[in-house]
This record gives C-alpha cells, sequence and structure tokens, in this order.
C-alpha cells in the first residue's frame, strides 16, 4: 500500500507532517508519499533516521490555502500538493491522499479529480465526534453540505455505518439521526422524511436522537445535514474549550485551590487527552471514487501519525468498494418513496 | 400589576411552584395569582406565611401534560391551568402568564388564545443560553419553529434584541446569527438570506457567528432556526453534564484526587451554580399578544421565583408593545427584498 501525504497542509506544516511520517512509517509496513516542495521536506526529514526504501517525496511547488476559491484553487493551481495527491490516487500512483489542507479544495479535488461513487448524490465530510469517557462517535456529513435532501441523510448514514464498521472496528454500529425529540413524527420536513428512508435500510438505525444525549455516546454514526453537523462539531470544540478554560482559572484562584489543582494534574491532564482531536485520526470524504481524509489544520505530530494509521483499514477493507456495492440499496429506497 | 402562575406546571409543581411564589412574594410590591386545583395550592400554601391581600388562587381542575398533542389540548382542555391562566391574561384580568408545562401547549395557547402579534409571521421561544464565566446570550428560536423562513430570522433577531435591551438590561445587544462560516457569503439558503435581512435592521448587527464561538459570548442574542437553537440548547445541555459528571468520578478516583477535590470543593460548587439554568428565569414566547414565559420543566423554588422576578420588566417596559411598534420596520426589510 501506498499512503500519499500532504506536506504542506496545515497550520503545521511541513515539520510536524514530516514527523508524523516518521513515526507512522516505523509502525507499519506501507509505503508513504510526501507531496510538497522537494527542498523543504527533504530538509525536515534530514532530521530524523528513516527507512529511506519506503519513504518518498513528490516535488509540488503550489500550496492551495484556506483563504483560495477551493474550486477556482483546484482548477488553477495544478502543482499544488492538494491537486497532485488526489491525481496520484487517481492514476493509481497512491491508494489514499491525506491532508490537513483546506477542507474545501479536498472536498473539490474529490468531486473534480476522482469524481463520485455512481449513485451518491452527496459526497460528505465524516468527522470523528470525541465522547468524553466512552468511544468516539462518528458524524456524518460534518459540513460539506449546507443543504441536503433526504436521500443524502440516507446515504451518510450507510456510508457512515460502513466506514465505523470497517475502519473504526465498531461492530453493527448504532445509526442515529439528529432530531428535536425522539418520537418518529418529530421534525422538519428533512429529518421526518430522512427518518423514513433510514428506517428502510438495512443499517442498525436506532432513531432519531436528541442534541443532549450526543455526548453521552447514543448512537455510533450520528446521522445530519453538513449545517447542523457543522454547528454540533463546533459547538462542542468551543464548549469543551470553555468549560476547560474557566475551570483552569477558578482552580488556579486561590492557595487552597492551587494546592488542590497540584493534587488532581494527574486527571486534569487525563481529561485534555480525552478531549484531544488529534488521538482520533482525520475525518474521510465519503463518496468519491478514492480514499481521500482530511486532517484537522491544528494537527501535530502525533495527529498526523494516527491519522496515517487509521488510513491504513480505510483502504484494506475495501471501504470504497463497499459504499458502490451499497448504492443499489440506497437507490431503491429513494425510489420506493417517490 | 399581576402575575399569573402556573401552579401544576413542571416536574416539581406544584410544591416548588407554590415556594418560589412566596419567596417572589416578598420581593415585590405586585400580586401573584396561582392558577390550579384550589385544594392542592391551597394545602401547599398553608405551610408558609406571606401576604394574603397580594397571593390569591383561581381553581383550575385540569392539567395538560407532555403526553397531550398542544392544539389539541389547548382546543379540549378549557378548564386546564395553561388555558385558564392564558385567558386570565387576554380577559386583562393578569398581566403575565409563568408556567413550567408543557412548551407546545404555551405555544399553542399563546397562538390561539392571545394570537399572533400582527405582522409577527412566526412567535418565536427565546432562551437564556447560559456562558459560563461570562454573561448569559438569548437564544431565538429556541425550538419553538422546526422550519423557517428568512423573515422569520429577522424577526427572531429584532423581538430578541428588544426583550434582550428592556428585560435582561443589557445595552444595545449584539445580533449574531448561527451560521457554518463568519463571510457573509457562507451559509444555507436561510441563513444567506437572513444576514441580507439582518444587515438591513436596526439591531446591532454583528453578522455570522459560528457555534465555536457562542459559548465564549460572542453575542447578546444568538439568531437561528428552531431546529439549530434546539440542537444548540441540547447539546449545550448534555455537553456540560457529561464534562460535569465525568470530573465528578475522575476527581474522586483514588486518596489523592480526592484530597485534591475536598480542596477545590468551593471552585466545584461555583461552576454547578454557574451551570444552573435556574439562575437566570425562564422563556418568553416572543411575537404574541401579551408576555408567556415558559419556565424549565425541573425548576425549582429558586428558578420560579428568579423568573416571576424576570417577568415584571418584561410587563413594566412594554416588550409586547414595542415589538408591534417593530412590526412596520420587519415588513419594510421583507418587502424591499422581494
Amino acid at each position: 500500500m501506498r499512503i500519499i501525504l500532504d506536506g504542506m497542509g496545515g497550520d503545521n506544516a511541513p515539520h510536524e507532517v514530516v514527523e508524523g511520517a516518521v513515526l507512522a512509517l516505523k509502525e507499519i509496513q506501507d509505503e508513504i508519499v510526501i507531496v510538497g516542495p522537494e527542498k523543504k521536506i527533504y530538509k525536515e526529514l534530514k532530521k530524523y533516521t528513516y527507512d529511506k526504501n519506503r519513504m518518498f517525496v513528490v516535488d509540488a511547488t503550489d500550496v492551495i490555502t484556506n483563504d483560495d476559491a477551493p474550486v477556482r484553487a483546484v482548477r488553477s493551481k495544478k502543482d499544488s500538493t492538494i491537486v497532485k495527491g488526489i491525481n496520484m490516487v487517481k492514476e493509481g500512483q497512491g491508494d489514499i491522499f491525506i491532508s490537513a489542507g483546506s477542507t474545501g479544495a479536498l472536498l473539490a479535488g474529490g468531486l473534480f479529480i476522482l469524481g463520485r461513487i455512481q449513485g451518491i448524490d452527496r459526497p460528505a465530510l465524516a468527522s470523528v465526534y470525541p465522547i468524553l469517557g466512552n468511544k468516539a462517535s462518528l458524524l456524518v456529513d460534518a459540513g460539506a453540505n449546507a443543504e441536503c435532501k433526504p436521500n443524502n441523510l440516507l446515504e451518510f448514514g450507510i456510508m457512515g455505518s460502513i466506514y465505523m464498521e470497517k475502519v473504526i472496528k465498531r461492530e453493527n454500529p448504532k445509526v442515529g439521526l439528529v432530531n428535536i425529540g425522539v418520537e418518529t413524527k418529530k421534525g422538519n420536513t428533512l429529518t421526518k422524511a430522512a427518518h423514513e428512508l433510514l428506517s428502510q435500510s438495512h443499517v442498525n438505525f436506532i432513531g432519531n436522537v436528541e442534541a443532549r444525549e450526543l455526548p453521552k455516546g447514543a448512537c455510533d454514526v450520528i446521522v445530519t445535514d453538513g449545517f447542523t453537523g457543522n454547528v454540533i462539531l463546533k459547538l462542542t470544540e468551543g464548549l469543551a474549550w470553555n468549560i476547560l478554560k474557566v475551570i483552569k482559572k477558578k482552580f488556579t484562584d486561590g492557595i487552597k485551590a492551587k494546592l488542590g489543582s497540584v493534587l488532581l494534574l494527574d486527571k486534569i491532564k487525563q481529561l485534555k487527552t480525552e478531549f484531544d482531536y488529534s488521538e482520533y485520526g482525520g475525518a474521510p470524504i465519503l463518496g468519491v471514487k478514492g480514499p481521500i481524509v482530511k486532517m484537522h489544520g491544528s494537527s501535530n505530530a502525533n495527529a498526523v501519525k494516527n491519522t496515517i494509521l487509521k488510513g491504513i483499514p480505510y483502504v484494506s477493507e475495501s471501504v470504497v468498494e463497499i459504499i458502490q456495492n451499497s448504492v443499489l440499496e440506497i437507490e431503491e429506497i429513494t425510489l420506493s418513496e417517490q
């Protein structure tokens, strides 16, 4: 297997990306290709000893930034790391592309270079949703589609269930639909119709899930439109950040509190680790004709390493092919509803 | 002023409701009327000493529960506390109705008994959104309208701004639109159009706000559709609950941690207080022809008291009339967009 890594994506590129690649290489038998400006990447690589037979650099001089308009950038920046990397997957020179770069550009690249899987209307970004004190869930769609139709939510549920089972190794994952009440008839036009569709699918659909239950790990796959998914993900991030900030302030206010905090230091550190997204790897773009994984922009070497490790079952378990084979079911359910 | 209180709403009725009324009565000059089964209410009232010239009971034998279909219940249960209480506001026998009962029934009662303010398309539930370590925000719509049009979000922004300024006493409140990016062009069809409308209003519109910024107190009035609003509110509640649960578990795991927790007891208690919704009073239903306030179903006596106290400026500052007067502006902005 050959993993293609964007050497320039994210806030900490190339140093953390390269370090992450070196760390991952030690734990796998596969090859890693870093796409980026050769000189810069080699300068970083020189800091480490690594198996030179399994780590290569492919030169790409341009970078798509978060300020670039994604579609235009993918069309015009032919020598960017993202365009070059995704093209390598398309041409069979690599099996998966991993990047901490612009989500929009990765989506656009996936759509225009690899293309949608035929029968999937809307590819989606599936993000790991961290659950404090419990196993993480998978949130689909995390923000690729601000506007959704009911059949898109059916697709998200099926694709998410496949990824959860094959890559994150959760057997018979529970699929829940984010809604404003648990009763079948609750919700807006979109969720009511999506509930109907998901009920007919073969996934382990547990029905509507209220947002209150998400942080408790109510389901393994959280299905929602990209607008709501984005709100859920960012709100969770912001709230956790704010709570930890306030705790830190309160727990260091006064000698008694400071002393207490010293005694609780291990526990506070544990809390921070459980909130740390980097433990869980990246977010796959499900529904395109090849594995593309988006890493958090602030990924450090450890997050890069974890994403590479999680990328391996994404390829070896043939997730893209299994999604392709599920299209018939999606079409049958949606047609029967029309 | 005469405050009408639902004696039977919520999980802790009538005891906590009655106790809350007694507590509030001591702090105000106004009258309180408790609507509910006379015998039950008087039995509770007997436990306390209170100014009998300012506290009355109006008999209502029926109760609308959360299991009742709201619209049908409001139409058929004529002798329920909610129908009777809202009718009293309509007939001028009271100035405001406060209840911890079914949100749906309160909305239906507001719509069918009091009616919409002419020119307001969709009344909304405005809920206090607690911010840890900072002043609370107001979230509109918190769940009354699962489906919204852009002009509804304009209404929510204007009504929320008025309530925030007059009742919660925040000068020139910052109004933010929940969106998946801060740029003007970001979002779905609804938020893009709502952004346009809100920009033209006289409220202090600060533009799009990402969910990540909400827990930091990014704006005073959080404008969003009722589906997203419900998700935001419930996710915040669930996440805070889960974090505190995990903290509690971790901080009592082992002798060292337990000792640390003892030293931090005051601070942990402070944290819990800041999360406690009851400090902030209830959620007004904005856009109907009279003040109706929904309290949390699990309100204790203190929460009931706070809601009654916050109800006073709702009436004395003529919030309903000011909203009525803002209708012209709403209509002008929406018409100019068509």
